[in-house]
């Protein structure tokens, strides 16, 4: 695990976007929590919605918008402070009045405005608050770090840090940027729970493509996280192509590069947002190894990742494999215990399903540590999966369990 | 809920089983750790197992001997301080040696002998202790009261409570009398996990009706409770009829008479479970209703019941509707969020999916109090299911979190 969790030190900007973001009055705290990402036009997007049976009003909208522009996107403009979720029609008509006003002050297509919303669940939506500030947005966007990381800021809810990343790569045509920001709940805040992935790049590229990439780099990256096992009503992640770099996805080598650089960005992105939890002591990296099929190997993964008994033992650095064989047998997966073995760290502490003699001081130490490495072979085949999670902290539960409406 | 969380003032011993417990040294503390239940002759038995796929030596040996005896038990040795569990053929091998000495000392097969254990993963079975002292656990049994409570304390582990019901009804031939005994494992102590429940009654009863009966009333009482949402290696319910009291589960009305009784006691053991765990505060009555079918309201009581951030908000006593909301969004069931209503005690706090009106501050003062209710609404048919869950309280992650190995 060799993840940088603190935000680069150089940030390659793309061409053909430009951030803005301000105070509306949402947070009360007075902070900044409206902020827009202007797009050149031209811009295409693909997106990636939470598998929540209960969804937001902006991914209801953002989902609409690109099937009805066709992936075209002119504008993403998103809030902080109040999530618009389980706010009925009010809400609904909100989110069209935040994103048609703000089409108008563009001149671009209502469906050309891409919403996000992260916040308190169940509270009306102030759309008058946020229209009332469209027009200070729209005057003050700039094509910089520095508005790109404000932007960072605004979206932030219980985040502690700014998540972003970026890459850049050479083609013959010259370079094509990738920026990638997100905000993410490693732990969660009472009714926070979301996390908005935006990467903006300036390669030339279309929706299904991009979709497809889309699709490949969240199953690899943010697939692969878990804190506590909810999942949002309003997770979305949205790659946005401006074509200012004259490169195309389907110039000779273009596509691979791409990729690559996609997926170091999301990987980095991921890691932020699970490092960055209140409450997060360690993030363990599982290894799953030996599964039938990849989708064998994230049961398991998740069977661990999600079992209160695993998560409190790793928040006491405790080496106690009985529990993550236990979960192992809980996954679901009809596993034969006499085939699995446990590693912590580099130390084999579990052996066919039994006990195997190993250095408990050592086990320690290496849990105790801030990035820690778990491994399970399933002894079913020859597939792997690659899973970050943390321990559960009483500070976790401290943060959930303060009274708050 | 009308539960008693206490243990009953009178208990109705059935005829044809006596007790006995001693200190084997099992247990570091000192404390009992070695309990037998010896049956009469005729004695019948059924049983419900754990459904982890890792399996406790016990569990294996149980199950086999139940076949190849055709359900007769004339004993059931119980340790407490090792879960016999991750631990070989070393395991199994032991598990028999207790077994057939055991049949030895009482003139029995060996496979007639009923076998559990409960108490830490992965460490060797003490089998040498234990056949030391089997000799005087058959010296010392009796059937009265006081040693089936002395039974009780031994099997417990962290188990803060002894936990028995009983019940007796009447016959035209007679009385029939039923005791249970439980220990569990409201919140689980570090590698300790596991429910052990002994039912016993002197009613005549064939071991096919009477799994069918445990079956029933298992799936009404047992697997309606959660706390941590991970399934022990160990879980065993065993009940058994010694036929002793003249009365015959065919006999006209018994059969319904028994089957309510049974019920009875295992939804007083389940309760005490339940709010017997370290750190757990509240008790959560959910119910679930207007399901399609009884599974999937099963299977939204368990999303509710396992969400850490719905777990949290309780441990606060927050009214934060909105998490229930998104829980039961990701329970897997393709609900319609605007069909959804939530109550929290009396009061409707979810109406169609959004925010209704409410009094926050009674609702608080519900959540606050040891036992709660919550009530759920999914709007897709009409069935239900009532769970019994908890809170997760920083407590329990200081209990489990404590490094021990």
């Amino acid at each position: 695990m060799s993840q940088d969790a603190e935000t680069p030190a150089q940030i390659h900007l793309p061409s053909g976007f430009s951030f803005s973001s301000v105070a509306a009055g949402i947070k009360v705290s007075g902070r900044k929590d409206l902020a827009l990402v202007e797009c050149a036009p031209g811009t295409r997007a693909a997106a990636m919605f939470t598998r929540n049976r209960v969804v937001a009003a902006p991914v209801e909208v953002g989902r609409e918008a690109l099937k009805s522009s066709r992936g075209r996107v002119r504008a993403v403009i998103v809030n902080s402070g109040n999530a618009n979720c389980a706010t009925g029609k009010d809400g609904l008509r909100g989110c069209r009045k935040v994103c048609s006003e703000m089409a108008k002050l563009l001149g671009a297509r209502a469906d050309e405005i891409f919403p996000s919303s992260t916040g308190i669940i169940g509270v009306p939506f102030p759309a008058e608050t946020i229209t009332g500030k469209l027009g200070h947005l729209v005057g003050g966007q700039h094509a910089s770090e520095e508005a790109a990381r404000s932007f960072a800021q605004t979206i932030m809810t219980t985040d502690t840090r700014v998540k972003m990343a970026s890459a850049v790569f050479q083609t013959r045509k010259g370079k094509v940027k990738l920026l990638g920001i997100a905000k993410g709940s490693g732990m969660i805040h009472p009714k926070l729970a979301t996390m908005l992935v935006y990467l903006l790049t300036d390669l030339e590229a279309e929706p299904a493509r991009m979709k497809q990439l889309l699709l490949e780099t969240c199953d690899q990256t943010f697939n692969c996280i878990s804190v506590d096992g909810d999942t949002s009503t309003n997770d979305t992640v949205l790659l946005l192509s401006s074509g200012q770099s004259g490169v195309r996805i389907t110039d000779a080598g273009v596509g691979q590069s791409f990729r690559e650089s996609l997926g170091e960005i999301c990987s980095s992105l991921a890691y932020q947002i699970v490092s960055d939890g209140e409450g997060v002591q360690h993030v363990i990296e599982l290894h799953i190894e030996q599964a039938k099929n990849r989708d064998e190997a994230m049961q398991v993964a998740r069977a661990i990742a999600h079992s209160p008994l695993v998560k409190t033992a790793w928040a006491g650095a405790d080496p106690n494999w009985g529990r993550i064989l236990a979960a192992v047998g809980n996954s679901g997966i009809p596993i034969d215990a006499a085939r699995v073995n446990i590693y912590i760290g580099d130390q084999l502490v579990c052996l066919h399903g039994s006990s195997h003699a190993f250095d408990e001081s050592r086990a320690h130490a290496h849990l105790a540590r801030q990035e820690c490495q778990v491994r399970v072979e399933v002894g079913r085949g020859r597939h792997g999966v690659r899973f970050w999670t943390t321990d559960l902290s009483a500070e976790y539960v401290r943060i959930n369990a303060d009274y708050s409406t």
